[in-house]
């Protein structure tokens, strides 16, 4: 099982010139940094259930009813739906960022870094929130919960901002129409966000209203240029 | 480490039309969405253990038999190995469609989302089934996980409905009556575990055996065109 | 990113005959399926440690000392020691004997899930036994713990003796000798944890000491052949 | 889909002389190895949540306020970001060390192995900690905390002296001053957790703030030579 590198690097010598092979170098080290991120998406969803509370026989009681038992629980599950359409629209946004980016250098790992720590943290806010949305508490965990979102959206916002700045870490043929469009998306999120929280202190229900339609929008908007990626290739390909 | 991806860009060239090269982004994306499935496939199917309770020496009691305790809770084994074959045929399938689709769409992204959003659901209905089975809350906890399946059921539906409708996003290639089985197959999934819902109002046992059958199956019905994906080579060489 | 499979399917042409492309269709399909149980095995080997047991405050009560407390729970240590080893070997394991497999049939696929579904459910019996390794169910708890490696035991068994019984599912240029020494050190691995589950009944420590050498024992073994699946490589090679 | 392998194994023979072949292998044999504990350091990473304590309503009793009592427990999310950034940087160091090995034999795989170990392990210290931090047992999970980073940090060393001792699995073209870098990094890496680790028996407080200035150097310290993997391109392109 001869690795395909080696092919790569045989071959393409008298195809390419010397001059691309750090940037295909560095091309490579973002894939691993994008696989190691994809396993920690896929983790934090599907980890999500265990804050879905399982009531137990004996807290039940003797007259309890399961199902209406179930059925008061319903900020659980609309928690669940809130953060795994969240972090599902979060992996979407970050294939398309790393769809325009070519290499990598420190501060940008230490962004991708603190917004995997806050994709990670998710669950708790959402237990919490899944607790509280009924009681007392529900105003301090729904600040938590849409803060910790103000944070993501903070966090991408500087992951992207740094990226792009001067085009530093972007691919040279990029599309600057796109380029705007996203930096426009990455500048309202965190504001949006924003919002949300501030309306944690008026009220839990808009404001995880609010959390959700983002999530949603976010993930609609994530898509259609999760395919704009095929402008790298090479142009006379593209011109066709 | 110059990724094969070069390799593949510089030399295709003399041999492939440039027509065909949206075609094969498109395909890559596919196998993107699809690895991120199956992480999320994996790690469902191993949370599912989390379920089964360890039951603490404090709660058995000073008389207390661990033995004739853990038998006593065989609902947990029932429900564990019944969503771990579902989970399985799943996954199986999963795979069984996407070795027919070589481009994606809007809906078609959201259809996924929502069979993903089904399965990292299932550890939840799967610890209800095992704590209520042999109370007096059975078949709520029967309705709900039998619910979750017909969602599941559903959802993989709709996904293949949108891809297959008129070819939509399938391959060129494809054997039309494979398609036409598929398609049947998915036709009857949702009837029968509607039907496995219905029986959860009669028998809970009833239920739980109709789930476990469908999952089993499910998984060997999958795997044989697993293999078909084989029509996707070129033409000449099948026709060998 | 136009995938390798294109290069490979356009270039090998000339190289290589028709027929042997179903041969490397399914060769391929062994991979994916070992992807899927490379990643069941990496998230099992990291549950285990949700099993070991964090004293809470008010269980420690006021006069409690922690250190005490954790190394009064040394069970606990041991028993996620052992597992951890025993996955560790049985990852290595099931990649020496894919490394011999180039196609796979129906049954291989159903011992392959009953293989999984055991290294699944090891959390279980692993948090049990730690919980009662010093009280009263031990031997229970150990018989559980045992029961589950000599199940795992007879499903490897089964799978390599479906895939190498008159050489049906095997590469054809394979090394007999260590098909015949695999073939016997699966012979011997379920009657030793047979042997350690009848210990149980005996003594629960010399029960867990031999299945902690059995993994040992296994993971040692798994290594060496690891490498030796160079031996598919084109004989002219390896001759040289 | 015929796999890259057959391409590389095909074209190369032209180009490469065969006694590179089982030096090739040993590299794809790392790269299983490098791939298989990369899931476990992402999920390790993704399951310190569940060491955060989520305050049930009933603990918070009537006139509880959340607020207070979530920033009370404010050692979870000391634990959980001390923690989290560790097992970022030890997958970052990880990586540096993979990028210069290109061959392995049994003790590196048992280094490895007990590497991997103790990093599944982490989330138990990590919940201790959160736990007892504010609590008369804080030596003693301080002291368990920082053990286990120093157990990690031998781990490191041993794997690394292992590899690197008289250039013994390195790569032929690698850069010895890197290396020596490297090996002067890892000879204090343990020094400073044994300092940690005795501090804390006399400050928790200072203990747990060194082992987090240490995860950040280390983290810091990784990130660069990450790049300089490039080494490994045939010296005539790097002379250029």
């Amino acid at each position: 099982m001869v690795s395909a590198d080696i092919v790569a690097r045989t071959q393409e010598l008298p195809h390419e010139n010397t001059m691309k092979i750090p940037a295909t170098f560095e091309r490579n080290e973002t894939v691993r940094i994008e696989a190691f991120s994809d396993g920690v998406f896929a983790i934090a969803i599907t980890l999500l259930v265990l804050g879905i509370n399982v009531p137990r026989i004996r807290e039940l009681g003797a007259g309890g009813n399961l199902g209406s038992t179930l059925i008061k629980q319903w900020p659980h599950y609309l928690a669940f739906v809130t953060s795994f359409i969240t972090i599902l629209a979060m992996w979407v946004n970050h294939h398309r960022i790393f769809s325009f980016i070519h290499s990598t250098d420190h501060p940008f790992l230490y962004w991708n870094g603190l917004l995997l720590l806050f994709i990670t943290f998710l669950p708790f806010p959402t237990a919490l929130l899944a607790e509280y949305l009924l009681h007392p508490g529900a105003r301090v965990a729904g600040a938590v919960f849409a803060g910790t979102y103000v944070a993501i959206a903070f966090a991408f916002k500087g992951l992207w901002d740094h990226a792009s700045k001067n085009g530093r870490l972007l691919a040279e043929n990029v599309d600057d129409r796109e380029i705007r469009q996203i930096t426009m998306q990455y500048r309202y999120g965190p504001l949006m966000y924003l919002a949300a929280f501030a309306l944690s202190f008026v009220s839990v229900g808009l404001c995880v209203g609010l959390c959700l339609c983002l999530a949603v929008f976010f993930a609609v908007k994530g898509w259609p240029t999760l395919r704009s990626a095929a402008l790298f290739l090479p142009s006379f390909q593209r011109k066709r």
